[in-house]
C-alpha cells in the first residue's frame, strides 16, 4: 500500500509529486476539486461527484482535460495501485501553469490531478457520543456551490473549531441563517421532521446530503429545504452534519448550548443507517 | 537575464520551480503573497509591502518563515541574479506542506517562494487615452484585506473584464458601494478634490494607493478617504485606478458611462507625475 498521485498522464508516490509554482492553482486558487470514499471497496456516489465536478468546471468556464468516463477510469486505476482496502480519492483540476497574471488565455491546458490515500477512520465515540460545533460568521464569497480550492476562509474557521476542541465550525450570517460547516453540510431535526438549508448559492450542495434527502424519502422521514436560522438550530431535537469522509455525526452541543438531551437522537442513528456499513 | 524563482533556500529558472501538490497553497489557497516592482532600479515601498506581508500573515496565524530583513535580502540578490533592468518581485508565502486536511498542526515550516521578471510595460494609450472598465458584483469574501492567494472571484471578474475588452472589473455591492478593482483601488475626483473608498476589511490598502493619499496631502490636494457609490462615480470629473503594477491609469469609460469629456483629466495626470519617472 503506497500514498499515490496521478498527474502529467502518471503514477508517482504521492510524496514526490510536484506543479509548477506557476499553476494557477497554487497563484490564483484557480481550481475546483472532489473528494469520494469507497465502502466496501465501491465509490460512494461517484457519478454524483463527477457530474458535480463538471458542473464546478463550468461554473468558472474551465474545460475538463479529460472526459468523465476518462477520469472515472483513472479513478478506478490508482485505486487498485494504492491498493488501500478503502480509499480516499482526492481530484483537483486547475486551469493549468501560465506565466501570472490574473486573466487567462484559451490555450492553456488544465491540469488534473489526483491522489489516492486510505480513507481517514474516525473514533467510534464522535458518532456514538456526538460532537460540539462552533459557529463563526459567514465571511466566504458569494459562490460556495462552486467547489473551488479557494478554501482559506473554510481553514481559517476549521482551525478556530480546533482551537477550541470542537469538530466543526458553523457558517452563520449577521441575520442569523445557518448555511453550512467549513467541510459539512448541516442538518436540524424537529418533530421527526429533517430541515437543511437550501442549496443555494451559500452552501455546497453535498452529494451526502442529495443522499440522505432521497433516503428519507423513501422511508417515509419528511424532510423540508429551508432557510434555517441560529434559534431553530439551538431549539432543535437533534443536530448533525453530513459528508463525505464522515457520513453523518450526531451534533450534541453548538457554542454554549447543549441540544436537547446531550446525546445523539434517534432520528440521527436512524438516518446514519441508510449508510453502507463501514467495516 | 532569466526569469528567476527562489525556493527552498535556492535559486533557479522559473520554469523548473515546483511545489509538493500538498503544499496547503495548492489544496488550500493557504497563503499570501506580495508583489513589488522596481522604478530606476529601486524598489517601490519596499518596507511598506514587506510590513503588509507580516500584516497579511498575522490575520491568517502564518508564522513567516524568515524576517522581514532576511526576506529583504533574498530579494536584493534575486533582482541582481536575474538581471532585468527593471524587476517585478513576486512573493508567496503558504502554510507549508502537509497530507491535505483543512485545519493545520503548529509543527509546520511555511513555504516561501519568489519570482523575479521584468517588470511589465503597459501601452502608452493605456495612460493617455485611458481605460475602461466594468463593473461586476461584489462576490468576494469579507477579508479582502488579507492579500491572501484566495483569489478565484479576481480571476473570474478580471476574465469577464477582459472578455468584453475592458481593463478592469470593479466590485460593487448590491447596495451600489464601490469597493475596488479586482487588482486595483479606485479614486474619483470631484471639484478637484479626491475620495477613495476606505481601508476596511472590503479593499485591499494598496501601497501605491497610500502613496497616493501621502502626495496629495504633501501637495495640497484635497483627500477624502469615504464610502463611495456608484452614482457618484458615474457623475465625477475623473476616475482613475491605481496598482503597484500599473501606478495610475486613467479610467475614462465604466460600464456604459462615459466619465466627463472621455479624456484623462488633470488631476489624474498631476497625481501621475508624483510616481518616480518610469524610464
Amino acid at each position: 500500500m503506497l500514498e499515490l498521485a496521478y498527474i502529467n498522464d502518471s503514477f508517482i508516490p504521492l510524496e514526490k509529486a510536484s506543479v509548477p509554482i506557476n499553476d494557477r492553482g497554487y497563484l490564483f486558487a484557480d481550481g475546483i476539486y472532489e473528494v469520494i470514499i469507497t465502502c466496501n471497496s465501491i465509490l460512494f456516489g461517484l457519478d454524483e461527484h463527477l457530474n458535480r465536478l463538471q458542473r464546478s468546471a463550468d461554473a468558472i468556464s474551465l474545460e475538463l482535460p479529460a472526459s468523465l468516463d476518462e477520469i472515472s477510469k483513472i479513478i478506478e486505476t490508482g485505486i487498485k495501485k494504492a491498493g488501500f482496502s478503502e480509499s480516499m480519492v482526492y481530484i483537483q483540476i486547475t486551469r493549468g501553469v501560465a506565466p501570472r497574471r490574473h486573466n487567462y488565455s484559451t490555450g492553456i491546458q488544465a491540469t488534473l490531478v489526483m491522489t489516492f490515500r486510505a480513507r481517514p477512520e474516525y473514533a467510534p465515540e464522535l458518532f456514538n457520543q456526538g460532537v460540539a460545533i462552533i459557529t463563526v460568521p459567514e465571511i466566504r464569497w458569494s459562490r460556495c456551490d462552486i467547489k473551488s480550492t479557494a478554501l482559506l476562509p473554510n481553514v481559517m474557521m476549521k482551525q478556530k473549531a480546533t482551537d477550541k476542541g470542537c469538530q466543526e465550525a458553523l457558517f452563520v450570517t449577521a441575520d442569523k441563517i445557518v448555511h453550512e460547516c467549513t467541510t459539512a453540510n448541516i442538518f436540524i431535526v424537529k418533530n421527526d421532521i429533517l430541515y437543511t438549508p437550501p442549496a443555494d448559492r451559500q452552501i455546497l450542495n453535498g452529494i451526502t446530503r442529495s443522499f440522505i434527502l432521497e433516503q428519507a424519502e423513501r422511508h417515509n422521514i419528511g424532510c423540508v429545504e429551508k432557510e434555517c436560522y441560529y434559534d431553530e438550530l439551538c431549539q432543535a431535537d437533534e443536530v448533525f452534519i453530513t459528508s463525505s469522509t464522515i457520513d453523518l455525526m450526531p451534533v450534541v452541543k453548538i457554542d454554549d448550548f447543549i441540544i436537547n438531551t446531550g446525546q445523539p437522537g434517534p432520528i440521527s442513528l436512524r438516518v446514519r443507517n441508510f449508510f453502507p456499513t463501514r467495516t
